[in-house]
């Protein structure tokens, strides 16, 4: 048994090869006609080689999406003392838009695929699902202090996802002609927006709010202002 | 071929009888050694029946999902000119957490099985998709004047079945025995915390909101919140 190590580094690596003359054969016969073996015979390989790299036909259609899944787990793992959990998370997701845009035309080939074939678009949602469990698992982790920890977590997982997978399915529905990195980012700003920490302002204790009732008398409601100012800004005094 | 129409009133409609009798086969067995002809077997009734209301094996699994479906859709359409939708939406979902709480037993049994047959779990995942899918129609739909009407769909739909999902599974791990309904509300309140409409006061113009620069000198402060609270409450001085 040859191992993958000993690859012709000149040649592109086994599992782009398959991916390949997969691709090509789906877009000739379509999806549903193609078998492993014209994929094998088409990559000039054995049949074996083939299920060392892909557990089913439907996986070759994903090949890319082990090593991103990994690269999104390594990247989550970076997360210091005082990373915004929720920026970081966004941020872990657009490692996939960059795989789909490194691409281009593979990414399209097989968003038309998926949108013909049932079996394919079922095993997307299967696929997608694994980066809303890896998000989810590190947000769960990071919000272990809030009583509501996992089901915060939950929420934001899938809410960051449906943002980039909607990004990215429009991106993709347009052609994949336009950044989809930018796209994705775009669309996850809603998600920071409502769930993210509120940005820090350079000097934290520069601002004072007040809520009031409109129909409190006016010398109270000033009376509390000036009261709220000299607590928040005493340095003001000191000066 | 006798229609479903024509069922007996005294006894469980057909669908119940199969599904009954599939929940235990799988007990006794599992999931996996039962066959389709276990089931038809135990239920007394010819394998054309069984195939008449559900596609596959996977499928008696779940035997309320389609109706709960068609319940929830309909629901949906009831939103008048008005109506909160992501409150909507969240309402829409509480017909699932009902579903699975009127029958807190059958619900156990799925979730252990689901727990231990991945084929099963895939198949939960696109099941569940479709509740998804139905609530961002509707938002997409309530918001099509919005410029990222699609966009802010996709991730309240995403964020409130998530909501819902996390409930639910926390009610099942901890053995079904509190009041699923109102587990999942409450998970629901952040996701109508973050996108809900805000709450609309008694009387609206009750409240003024200032936010200054505590560094900000006191007597301006003081002045625009005079100024404010004159703009906002003009009634005061007709009084």
């Amino acid at each position: 048994m040859t191992s993958g190590m000993a690859e012709d580094h000149r040649k592109p690596p086994m599992r782009d090869l398959l991916a390949d003359a997969a691709f090509e054969l789906f877009e000739e016969k379509g999806f549903e006609q193609t078998t492993v073996d014209d994929i094998v015979a088409r990559a000039g390989v054995g049949r074996r080689s083939f299920f060392r790299y892909f557990p089913s036909k439907e996986d070759v259609v994903f090949p890319d999406h082990e090593r991103c899944l990994d690269d999104m787990v390594a990247f989550l793992k970076t997360a210091a003392d005082g990373t915004d959990l929720v920026e970081h998370a966004c941020e872990a997701t657009l490692l996939v838009a960059r795989m789909y845009a490194e691409r281009p035309e593979r990414s399209l080939m097989r968003y038309r695929h998926i949108r013909d074939v049932p079996a394919l678009r079922d095993h997307e949602h299967i696929v997608i699902r694994r980066y809303e469990h890896a998000l989810a698992a590190f947000l769960r982790e990071g919000f272990a202090f809030r009583p509501d920890g996992p089901l915060h977590a939950e929420i934001i997982a899938a809410a960051a996802s449906a943002a980039h997978n909607h990004a990215v399915r429009t991106w993709l529905r347009n052609g994949a002609t336009t950044d989809a990195v930018a796209a994705a980012r775009t669309a996850l700003a809603s998600v920071r927006a409502a769930w993210g920490a509120p940005p820090t302002p350079a000097e934290p204790d520069d601002y004072v709010v007040v809520i009031t009732r409109s129909r409190a008398p006016l010398q109270d409601v000033l009376h509390h202002v000036e009261h709220a100012l000299a607590r928040i800004a005493p340095a003001d005094d000191a000066e």
